[in-house]
């Protein structure tokens, strides 16, 4: 994907109801693109990628020839979702009562 | 819940079309219930204590009164539901094309 697609992606994500935040961020944990503030960005970002390593390591642990698909973390104030791709990770941040993803 | 009621719930959860497994385990890993062989377990249960340890942190390092209430790790062959309790947490396994849990 080309830079202003990832852009307007994000802002096609970030316009959905219930939706607090987007952010887009590479196995390094470095921000490449986000709809949060900038503290909020490189917080979330660093510790988002090392969360989302963690799980790619426990379910090659159980299996090696598993690999993670999507994750959800929900927790009284928000829900995170997290689709780790190739090269980046996709992380949205949704109000938990709301319904962006709710398969 | 008195011991026998958590063992019907197990029981009751594992009869449900695509549950996989279930298992309850405690904080410092130690299995209490398993629909599992004890091998599958003991890795399940070690991996899946330290990983939600994790997120709890992640979530409480992000806000420290925000508070983790259900955990899915959906990867190619299963997804992971868990649920940390106060003392236990309790762990289900699915087929990622099934629907036990699918809200």
């Amino acid at each position: 994907m080309a830079s202003n697609e990832v852009e307007e992606a994000v802002k096609r994500i970030n316009s959905h109801k219930g939706v607090m935040g987007v952010l887009v961020v590479n196995y390094d944990g470095v921000p490449i693109k986000t709809s949060m503030e900038a503290a909020e960005t490189v917080q979330h970002a660093a510790l988002i990628t090392h969360f989302t390593q963690k799980a790619k390591g426990v379910i090659k642990q159980l299996d090696p020839d598993n690999e993670v698909t999507f994750l959800r973390v929900r927790s009284k104030k928000h829900e995170i979702l997290i689709a780790p791709d190739e090269n980046y990770i996709l992380v949205v941040l949704q109000n938990p009562g709301s319904a962006f993803v709710n398969e």
